[in-house]
């Protein structure tokens, strides 16, 4: 009967605080001043500013990029030369990155074989025992067979077992090779997904049609949604001279933000470009200034012996870098922050509690009426 | 003195509001059903259905890829010729992608040298003065000379310096030149890592073996974990047609979902696969549909002098798309929101405030027993 | 006036609950250990430990590697040939990997033809029944076409039109051929970016000069930062036998951490280095031992027909995988989590009142005391 009686009080009683009311201007203008603090706060800036009920996703997204324009290039080496898309982009594609060839030190028809090394402090030589047959490092053209041998009128290096004529670097093409590159442009498509949302949008927007897509070039100002990049504005963007990044090679961030707020309509969701130079640009670090690769194109000579040109490709290097957060109001979050919300407001309550009971005149007046004393005998436990 | 007493009765007094219990069941009931309410959603939403007692993290991954099979092809240019992996994968690995070239233009024995462009609205023309020198565009295949020269027996174009023959990709081969492409299997491997959890797996799960993986294909229903995908079914499943596809290529995604829930056996953290074409199909936007790229193999014919065949590969591009999120017990994330369920609480009391002291009879029986009113003179302050 | 009256007494007027104030150790003791546990968890645990009081953002990053090194070596089928990055790094360069081939079967010389299969279940023939022309499966190296010809003294195989001849890849070389790439080192660019933050910066520390970068090693213990990295190294950090997983590749994961307190100074934000091997290395899985690919290098004949060179490369893949999360102050998160904690106070209260009023010799009294009891006759509403 005991249980029951509990259970019937448990649901038909409604137990509430009692409360002293204190008619004082000023503990109320404090009390509903803290408050309304509290409130704008928990309205103004978690709710309206930060968007405090939404769930957030971040991005997923996948990037295609092709690059168009032509080159003439006219050199002792090579002559005359055009230079295209099959020539200058290496490799031909790639997931979020285009490399675009900008400068070149071409080493012609190399065969494997035996050569005097290029000049540096571990293979320049005065006499045979300064060179070490089978000696190798990191920065070895090949492997030193231990001869002494003459690089030119006034220098002798040791002798490599490598590709010859070994590969000398020493000097860049100034200006570069492929300065025209500036005018090249790319195309970028991103897709993105907001896998939690099922969201999925391109960077060529419903409201691009194919002639404007024919003919725009981006533009933050004129043109924000065209997805054609000429190179030389992305560079400059960056606050970069493109003509000396050309020289010795560079890697870019072509940035898309994608911040989405799927509560409201899905055509605000918008792509927005940035750029960024991602490789040092600090002269003191020279060893890590640039982007350079080394790749052969391989030859079979009539005799069927295998010979190869290298190349040493400068370049600047477009990472697409994609990014962003979308929000989508959800119960979870709101809840959070209604519920810690409500926890703040009794901030206000603990604040006018210590003004009253210690701060007042009649603070003894005060506590009185909000106390009421109870002694417990603690012996009698 | 006064500091110990303070510090006394702050440790041995313990203060606890005083209560109003009023027996009512109007208001009884209607406390404990808003306070059953907050509590099924504490509990049952947010605890249970969006396990808001777990930390969560976002996936790491890495992902290769290999292609099996071959096609043959007998076109008047080329005659009969296979085609296996080495041919049709380009470049032949990446990271979390592969290109399967389905279609082709080839340009054989390309030279650099001057030959007529091909006619669009800018090459054509009816004597030397409608081609201006060293004009190029980014849709030049050269720099024009300035010639007006014969194209084919009614057409007159610009002449340029450029690889001659220059491309002519205005006709794209129907049906595709590798249509058997449907057939060939990628082979997915998937490692992925929650750093915050230092959980790894990989898609090739450890019931797999060796025997099953040599023939199994994936299939949604009866095979959900083989990790080997026909191209053709991926395709499919993404609601497109793999013969139209081949024609002018396209992107897809193969996606792998790992929603892992890690406070259960690690052996059900599983991947989820899907797939969905990513480049437009809207045959309104011409300029970016499908998918291809242009590169080139280079030769060096008998008497030194380098020639190309430039190729315009059109194929599908399969991205791997790793998503997903994992979530583990913490004590933070349970904290927080046991904190803000608690708060939610106080709504319970503050509306049954609200109904007893503002819309029932005895309302003011009940404000009297609540409220003690303690008048405050203001000037005495 | 009623509404003004309701608005004057809302603002000048301040309720604050009526308290029982309890004088007996057993509960202040209770009441304010709980609430000190409480209390050390908010501040000790969510704000010190936890960093809850910061927003964090997950990092966006950007990748470059170069790898330095030759290897000579020394095969019948080659002849003496030193192997350099040209050779040896296949594709020359890729985001956020690279490739250092360390064995390698090559099949010198193909041209499309016809010639015998190699042998395995579907291939052996004892006469041209055994074998279906037009036959070809996932394994196939071309289309067969109905012969059964000789593959050696004692096996003969059906007939296939393919690259001939076929690859035999029965018998990987061991040793691998490049062994020495060991030796060989990658140095690795990552250039970070905190988007929420607007926070970027490089591995390369302004503290490292460049004469240190041209000599450096990354050790764990010495040379914490150096982003210089020995391959054989890298693949000892991870457990790994470098000899053993030259010879049939694999995948490797090269982790960088950049745990970020942005509280703090920038310089303190360093990145970690860790190693994994991401490929399965359980021998019951053979399908998926190791990593390969197969690429072809093309020639053409004095005479116009194609040749190529078929290239089974084996080799390590460094996949560097960038993660990390910085925190910096921020409101949001604070103001939740001093919510949150603040409700939890209300706990204390709860288990005290539950211990005073059911549990101690004298509840009775103190029920009394806490409680008021108001009659609502149910029928008069």
């Amino acid at each position: 009967m005991v249980s029951c009686g509990a259970f019937h009080s448990f649901l038909f009683e409604y137990d509430t605080p009692r409360i002293v009311l204190i008619r004082s201007r000023k503990v109320g203008l404090l009390n509903r001043g803290v408050q309304l603090a509290i409130l704008a706060y928990v309205i103004g800036w978690v709710f309206l500013w930060e968007k405090g009920y939404q769930e957030t996703d971040s991005v997923v997204s996948s990037v295609t990029m092709k690059v168009k324009g032509v080159a003439l290039t006219n050199t002792s080496a090579l002559g005359a030369r055009i230079w295209d898309v099959a020539d200058y982009v290496i490799p031909p594609q790639a997931e979020n990155t285009v490399f675009v060839m900008t400068n070149t030190i071409l080493t012609l028809n190399q065969h494997q074989g035996y050569c005097p090394d290029v000049p540096d402090d571990n293979t320049e030589c005065k006499v045979n025992k300064d060179c070490v047959p089978g000696y190798v490092n990191i920065y070895s053209s090949g492997i030193q067979t231990g001869e002494c041998v003459t690089y030119n009128n006034s220098i002798k290096t040791c002798e490599v077992f490598a590709w010859c004529p070994v590969e000398d670097d020493s000097v860049v093409p100034r200006p570069a090779l492929l300065q025209e590159a500036e005018n090249f442009t790319i195309l970028v498509k991103n897709n993105i997904l907001y896998p939690k949302f099922n969201f999925s949008k391109r960077n060529i927007l419903p409201s691009i049609n194919s002639s404007y897509l024919k003919k725009c070039i981006y533009d933050s100002q004129t043109d924000p949604f065209c997805p054609i990049f000429r190179l030389g504005k992305i560079v400059k963007a960056a606050g970069q001279n493109f003509d000396e990044m050309a020289v010795k090679g560079g890697v870019m961030a072509l940035q898309i933000n994608w911040d989405c707020n799927l509560d409201r309509s899905a055509s605000l969701c918008v792509p927005e470009y940035s750029f960024r130079r991602l490789d040092n640009t600090n002269p003191a670090h020279t060893v890590s200034l640039g982007y350079n690769f080394r790749f052969a194109k391989y030859y079979k000579d009539p005799n069927g012996t295998e010979s190869r040109t290298l190349i040493k490709a400068y370049g600047i290097r477009f990472d697409v870098i994609v990014f962003g957060k979308a929000g989508k109001f959800d119960v979870i979050p709101t809840m959070v922050n209604i519920g810690s919300g409500l926890a703040l407001f009794g901030v206000a309550t603990v604040l006018c509690d210590i003004f009253v009971l210690y701060c007042m005149k009649k603070r003894y007046y005060y506590r009185e009426k909000k106390y009421k004393y109870v002694e417990d005998d603690e012996l009698d436990q």
